[in-house]
């Protein structure tokens, strides 16, 4: 947690939660009741019902998601990787335990394994418990939800065993320090099939370029196919997220197959084939700090 | 100025300023001191030097803008207009007291009159004072400023006498109602040349999706091409800014010359070709709100 963070406070609007991001802005919401606050062996876990944003979950003083704009992210995450794919089958998702990302994955009909490793079973139990509709998958069949390190899982996990693998990390700060590190990448590399892609989350180029910046090329030592997009994320500091694309080959920016995308972009509030190229186009700075 | 926002206020981080959104969440900075703050005869006018963003310039208790990010706006209100047009001579620029719509504008060699329509002559010699680096153009040979009602000014200029007209505005309150409307929009239309092409900042699709349908809607009634198109804006509500794009025919989104892109991109630090085609790609829940 950031030292800055306050809890949350009384002031003339009532109760309000404030995340403020390093070297940035604040962000605030007003909260009309907090539903959970628990620590977890990994990290402090807070679920706040907010005046207009629906439900707030917060981990180590860090905005997870709310109910009102989860969707840009998930939805971006997950279907520009397994629309650029050709044909996914096996899906691993690290991280992830608010099953948003799963709930997209498994609206792809070639999608036969969605496995998810989590590594704090408390988000999982939460998240069921109170954001139904976002935790949406878990009974889903083809879902393997696994409560373990996700670190290991990539070392142990066979050669070539998964078409995509998401990264839907926190921030690389306490438990998810080493999904950002090079020989994480590699194995994630190794355990990919050979027309494989990879997405994680990146960080704000606005905020964190360092971090975006360190991400990337350490992606470039290992994949021959590196690239940012971004998202529209309203509460995430800054409201602009990257996200790293990685792959042994495939263009995302190639045209998408029509048939498969239109009942993903029907059945969803966000993706479409315009804005998953769109997504893409970096500004001017962006695309000079990290050379792409 | 809303009745939640409060001004700077002391707490456990110091001098900070917050701007609640109306329905929304509240963004805030750290304050390092105050370096104006003046109530014109139109509004309320504060200039903050911030611990993270440069100086931060707000207007009745909103947040216009912040030396850190300031070029996002900038130079997708102006080039994406100017490079869509085939030879822009006449622009003219209401409201944008700030200066940093006009410095955009005289980088265009083939700009003959840059013209601003200011309603508060306070805002421009407090930027002027204080934002050398954004109020840089008013010595400009091709800069005429006149500090009066753009309204007014739309209703008595000669038909077909600007290739470009530039709504930056604040929002749709106080003294920037009237930019709104269909008769101000109407007259817009009938100032501007055959080949002429309006652009206007029109709020953000997340928080504001009302204003933004009032404002495509009325452009609709006026003009056959009409689009909306978004920059990232960190400071802005939602992080994302939409602007309305209307032209008698011409297509924002054709093929940019290089020949005037290029040194644009090159002096600029936001704007680039492959963004400005991808500014007009909208997440499916605007494309549906709109009807784009």
């Amino acid at each position: 947690m950031s030292e800055q963070n306050l809890p949350t406070q009384e002031n003339a609007m009532g109760l309000v939660f404030t995340e403020w991001f390093p070297e940035s802005t604040g962000l605030s919401f007003r909260i009309v009741q907090t539903i959970e606050s628990a620590q977890s062996p990994l990290q402090m876990i807070e679920l706040y019902e907010t005046e207009t944003h629906g439900k707030l979950l917060v981990m180590d003083g860090c905005v997870m998601l709310t109910e009102r704009d989860e969707v840009a992210y998930h939805e971006m995450i997950v279907h520009v990787p397994l629309l650029s794919h050709p044909n996914p089958k096996r899906v691993l998702v690290i991280g992830g335990g608010d099953g948003g990302t799963l709930r997209e994955v498994v609206r792809h009909p070639s999608v036969e394994l969605a496995r998810q490793v989590e590594i704090d079973g408390e988000v999982v139990r939460i998240c069921k418990e109170h954001l139904p509709k976002i935790a949406a998958a878990y009974d889903n069949p083809k879902v393997d939800l696994i409560i373990g390190d996700g670190i290991e899982h990539v070392k142990t996990a066979p050669d070539g065993s998964y078409d995509i693998v998401l990264i839907d990390s926190t921030d690389p700060f306490g438990p998810a320090l080493g999904l950002f590190g090079e020989e994480f990448y590699r194995n994630v590399d190794r355990i990919l099939a050979d027309d494989g892609i990879m997405v994680c989350q990146a960080e704000s180029a606005w905020y964190n370029m360092p971090m975006l910046k360190v991400i990337v090329e350490t992606l470039q030592k290992i994949f021959p196919v590196v690239k940012t997009f971004s998202s529209q994320i309203p509460v995430y500091p800054s409201g602009t997220w990257s996200f790293g694309y990685a792959s042994k080959g495939i263009d995302p920016v190639a045209d998408v197959d029509q048939e498969r995308a239109e009942p993903i972009e029907e059945g969803g509030q966000y993706y479409n084939r315009d804005l998953h190229k769109a997504a893409f186009a970096q500004p001017s700075f962006v695309k000079r700090e990290l050379g792409l």
